[in-house]
Parts: C-alpha cells; structure tokens; sequence
C-alpha cells in the first residue's frame, strides 16, 4: 500500500516549527509495510488543503493528515474534511466526556469552543485523545484509509500507537519493508562507492532491494532497504546485503541503525576493562561531552581536560615549552605529548589528544585553518595523525572529534 | 511572489532523516517577502519528480528543490532537472576547481564519480559549494525562478546566504516581512506569558504583527513578526514591539535571533578583559565545547576540566577528600570547591562548575537523577545554586550548560 502524508498548519510554511511528524508517521507506516511516497505541507486554507487532499486519495491507497484540529478560528482541517466527505459533524458523547476530564483535572472554566472540540465528522471511526482535547479521525471505504490526527506531536504518537499502528498491523497489508543502515566513517561518498563496487552484484536489480549513500559531517552511512511479501526472505535479504557490505568496507563500518561512534568506543572499552583520558585543544571538550553523552562511561572515562592556553598544555600536560616554540601548538610532537601527558597523569590506558586551528581566524600558509594532529597514547605507543578539515568551525570540531573517536575503536579492535 | 519547496530523498520518506530544510528555507523566503504556501517530499524516483516539478512552476513563482545532487547512483535530481528543461550538463571549470581542492586538502584521491560532480545543467547560473562538491543551479525564466541546492543542511544553507537571499533583496516584492526572536531562559513558559500579560496591549490585533511563544530545552524564544508595504512603519513596529517586550521580561531576556548564550557570555567577558575557566562534572564537556564555539574564545577562555572519577576531582581541583566523604561528589561543596579549585588553579577571573546526576542510572531518593549543582566563584564570593532537570541524559547536561552560562551572564551584568 502506498501512503502520503498530509501536514497542514500556517506555523510549518512560515518556518516557526520544524516538522518532526512527517518523519515519525514514515517511520511506523513503514514499519506495518506501508510506503510513503510523498509528503505535503499546506497552510490553513481550505481550496488548498481540498486540492491536496483530492489529488492524495486519487493516487494513494492511505492519505495521513495532521494539524489544524485545535479550537480556535484558524483551525479549519474538520471543517474541509467534511466538505470533501460531503457529511457533517455530530457529537460524540466519549470524546465530550474527555474535554470536561481535561479542563476539570487543570481546574480550568470550559467554554463553548472547547466543547465544539467532541463534534466529529459523521461517518469516521473516532480516535480518543488521550493527550488533548481534539479527537482524530478515521476513515476507511473501498480499501482507501483516511486519517486525521491532531499535530501536536504527543497527541499524535498517542494516536498512531493506540489506534492506526495497531489496526494495520492486524490487517496486513501482504508487504513488509526492512532497513539496516550501516555507520561508515572516515572514507569519501565516491570513495566508499568504489569499494562497494557495482550493486547489483550485491543483489539483483528490481528485487526490492535498495542502496542509498547517506553523508553527514560524521560520515557516510549505508542504508539497505528491502521489501517484500515473504518475510523470512525480506530478512534473509537483509542479512544477506549486510555481510556482503561489510566484506567489501568493513573497517570503515563502525556501527549499525541507532548505535554511534561513543556508545562503540564505550563498550569497547568496558568489554576490555580499560580507562580512557582525553586532552582537547582545538575540539574543546566535544570529545568528552560525546563520550560522556553514553550512560555509564564513568566506568571507563576518566576525565578530560580542554587545555585551551599555552600555559595549561604546559602546567597541566607536561608539554616542554621547548616544544611549543619549536614545533607550534599545532603539531606532531605537541600532540603526541598531549596524548601521552594526559595518559600518565590520569593514569589511564589510553590517551587521546586533539590541536588543531578551528578558525576562521589562526592560520597562515604553512598551518591552514582546518589543519589538525590527533594524538594517541597507550602502554605500546604514542602517535599523531594529521588531518586536514573544511573551514566552518564546528564543522572542524565535529570531524575532529569523529576522527579522534575512530581512531581509539581501530586500535582497540586492531584495525590497520 | 509566491514559492513551493521541494524536497528530494527517500531517507526523508521512510523518516530516517527530519527535515529541518524546509523550515530553514521557508523562513529565509519569508524574510525577503517570498511567502511559501506548498511543501512536498518526494523519493529519488525520476516520474515523481517531474510530476512534482511540473505542478509546482505552474502554480509558483519560485520552486526551490534539495537533495539528491550527490555523486552516487541514488542521487538522480540533476539528470531530472535536465530532463524537465529539456538540458545537457556541462562542465563548470569553478566548480571542478572546488571538488579538486577539497580533495587535495584532505589529501584523498580523487575519481571520475567527484569529477562528474562539475557538471551542470547548460543555462543554468551556478551556485559554488563552499563546504562540499555539489554546485547549486539557478534558473530564471520569464519572471520565475527555479532554484535547485544540495540536501546536506550545511551547504543548502552556505547557497542560501551567499546568493539566493542576497538576490532576491536586491529584487523587492513589495511586501516586507520582519521577524526577531529575543531568547530567553530560566523562567517556564507560562509564567514568561503571565509576565507579559495581554499582548494586544503589545500591538494591535490584525495589524499584521504576531507574537508567538517556542519553547526548547534551553528556554523559550519570543517570536515577533511584522508584515507591511511599508519597510520603515514594519521596522519601527519590530522596535516597538521588542522595547515593550523587554520593558515586561528584561531579566530573562539573554540574547536575540542568532545569537546563543555562548556568544553573549563570551562578549561580556571580553569586554571586561575577564578570563574563565570550568571544572565539569555532570555537563561531561559540553560548556567547553559551547564556550570554544565562539570565534575567538582563546582570549577568555582559559582551560576546563572534566573531572568525572572523584580522583580527578581530588587531584586536579583540590576538593578535600573529606568534603567528597562527607557530602557526596554531588553537593553543594563539592560544586563549590571546584569552582574555586579551577579558578585559583587556572588563576582566571572566574570559575565555573557543575556536578550532578544525569542519569539513567546513579540516582537516590535524597538525591535523584536531574538534582545538579552549579558553582561559581570570582574574586568576591564563591556560591553554588541546585537545579533539579527532568531526567532524560541528555536534557540533563544541556540545561545544566544553559543554566551555568546564564549564572555568568547574570553575575557580569550584576542581574539579581
């Protein structure tokens, strides 16, 4: 079954609001092996939304609606399903009963629009609000599903959990769609591809199986898609493509699905019972507050310390002032100190130092902004790697940062 | 002059990916009188989008499209865009120039896959890409434009503020549309509205001024926006509108429309000829990494620390031992310690501290997950202040940062 999903609200055309809902209702329909082909946004305007929401059902089997149910005047989306239903709104007694629970528990008067809220369009399956005033609404006839949700996001995930997911999961639609997205980092998108070589010897064309090349600042990621009517094969498929991405690109794979770069590193380490310690110059602490964002990573971090000046690197890194003036703060020879100093003061496995310029301002000919060393310390060795990054600031950090962090997973799993 | 947004990629349509560019594009039309009234999404599947492209420059002034200009196979707008002006690429020696130095800088190979990426469509105007390899296309044709920009939220936005906003304010509408958003923190969203008050004793009703309240994790953002033919009268509306607004909230008022507490705090100090250091506890990192955002932060901000093992708290800082026994690391002393422990170390004008339960885990009855302390000390006083956040991991250190940075706002600008 093929689904669009209808977003309707002036807040999301003027640019206030970011539309999370579209993503969220893609994701679940999904899940139930419904496929969303297109997503709208309209305002709160009725020959628009109408028009919308005639060229919808004309071409898909399921049409999502949200936004525009609330009770004051420029909320007008039951009032345009009524008119393209050619029905009219009645009370519904449960869904009354709801706004009175709602403004009796905020202690709150109710007045007449508020009531207004328990009309529903004659016809639909009423969905209770179990987070607002508005009920949803839902339409079935001829195998074509109609749906309107609130667009407050609560109110719309209590719906869509408690009625639309769990009505199409007992009514399968034959179809089932699965995803596995693989984490890559530190190779180029074109790069990446050439590893991967031609597609279809990884699965046949026009089987239901898809390749995309995602990039971010963190990376490339590899998302698999297969769809299907069988689906012990949809999964097999799957797992299938997964192994064979991972034959051709594994050591830049560094995680699946939700999983990043911190929680691999942490559980790396904590697998290992090794400590790790951190002194940043030109990542600032993104490195730790990264690290830290993982529950739990005080068993295996330490601390970190942001040696902004030249006098902390000094003080606090044992860093010969010898080598500031020699090398430069941006350096081989600083990092590779930074790394081995925070290491031995904290008392750690492992080191892990950043010095780079972030910019805009600090470089010159020889020392670029977007120039960085990374340096890495254990009981083994001490090194640094030099990198080279565009020049947005945090954009060098993130990279940075993203860098730093692959760098510890590959030692620690012995990648070259 | 009236624009539709279109959005191209499947990641979008299984809702692996929010679409933030839409909002980001929709406001930025906005603001040079352009107003958006359609948004669509659609896959990377060709007949989409022509369809979508056709209906939306019969019905539009302005179509601006994103996404799917990458180098790999999934990536096909450019070849529809040639395609839908019935066009053949060519190649654009600037833009050829661009993906080479990328690739020089990073020192990677380059392939025939990122070479392809400097083709464009013949006619088109090129739109050079200062952070990654994909140009942007710009056509005009009778009075209508058709603007065609990477995905990649970073590079849109680079196109977006160095030529198609830039263009269209040398090109007046005739309509003139003003926002400014004052941020503040540290008060919840109704008592800011109790506050306020009534806001038609702010301006008008249906004088073309709204007001509206966005609440986010770092506190709510006041949003005025003004429309009108006249620039001057739309100016002075704006001005009036926020002297009233900071005349009724000033206190909590620590910044307007781009401008983050990390730039207000880092000014004041600068002004001041004040230095900052930070022992970090539960914030793991991140209000050095907000501090080191700012351009030029290497003249105020010091160093920070990450002290999350107690060692560290004992060794680095100087925290008695005794005062960690007694009270717990997460205490009103323990936050006070460390924030004189790292100012007298660093020998800055003020030290900042936090130290707190994050979460999940790690929380108690007395003390439960969210309870945080926050430490500042300067030359005069060394106090603490207890915040309790709700307890979601994250959350937790990022209202703790915006927390800590509003205390040195407040305490520079002597705000009780």
């Amino acid at each position: 079954m093929k689904a669009e999903i209808i977003s309707i609200g002036d807040e999301l055309l003027i640019g206030q609001v970011v539309n999370t809902n579209q993503a969220y209702i893609a994701e679940k329909l999904n899940g139930v092996g419904i496929v969303v082909d297109r997503m709208t946004t309209v305002g709160d305007d009725e020959p628009s939304i109408l028009q919308t929401f005639e060229s919808a059902v004309t071409t898909h089997d399921v049409v999502v609606v949200t936004g525009g149910l609330g009770p004051t005047h420029d909320d007008i989306t039951r009032t345009a399903v009524c008119t393209f239903f050619k029905t009219d709104l009645i009370l519904n007694e449960e869904a009354l009963k709801n706004v009175r629970e709602i403004f009796t528990r905020r202690n709150l008067p109710i007045t007449k629009l508020n009531e207004e809220q328990a009309l529903v369009p004659r016809g639909s399956t009423v969905m209770q609000n179990r987070f607002g005033t508005a009920p949803g609404h839902f339409f079935e006839n001829e195998k074509k599903f109609f749906i309107v949700m609130p667009g407050v996001p609560a109110e719309m995930k209590g719906m869509m959990e408690g009625f639309v997911i769990p009505y199409f999961e007992k009514k399968p639609s034959g179809m089932f769609v699965r995803h596995r997205t693989l984490k890559t980092t530190g190779i180029a998108e074109s790069h990446l591809a050439e590893q991967i070589g031609d597609v279809h010897l990884l699965f046949e064309p026009d089987s239901g199986t898809t390749l995309a090349f995602l990039p971010s600042p963190l990376g490339v990621r590899l998302r698999v898609t297969v769809r299907g009517k069988n689906l012990a094969l949809v999964e097999e498929t799957i797992r299938q493509v997964e192994m064979k991405l991972r034959s051709k690109a594994q050591k830049y794979i560094y995680a699946a699905d939700d999983e990043d770069l911190e929680h691999v590193v942490g559980r790396l380490l904590a697998e290992r019972k090794m400590t790790i310690a951190v002194a940043e110059s030109c990542t600032g602490g993104l490195i730790a507050d990264r690290i830290t964002d993982v529950a739990g990573s005080s068993s295996y971090f330490e601390r970190a310390m942001t040696a902004y000046s030249n006098e902390s690197k000094i003080a606090e890194l044992g860093i010969p002032v010898f080598f500031i003036e020699k090398f430069g703060a941006v350096s081989r020879e600083v990092a590779e100190a930074m790394a081995f100093g925070v290491r031995k003061k904290s008392n750690t496995d492992i080191g892990l130092s950043t010095t780079g310029i972030a910019g805009p301002t600090g470089g010159s000919a020889e020392k670029p902004v977007g120039l960085v060393w990374i340096g890495y310390s254990d009981k083994n060795e001490t090194i640094a790697l030099r990198f080279n990054f565009l020049n947005d600031r945090r954009r060098v950090k993130e990279r940075t940062a993203q860098a730093a962090l692959e760098i510890v997973r590959r030692k620690l799993l012995k990648i070259v």
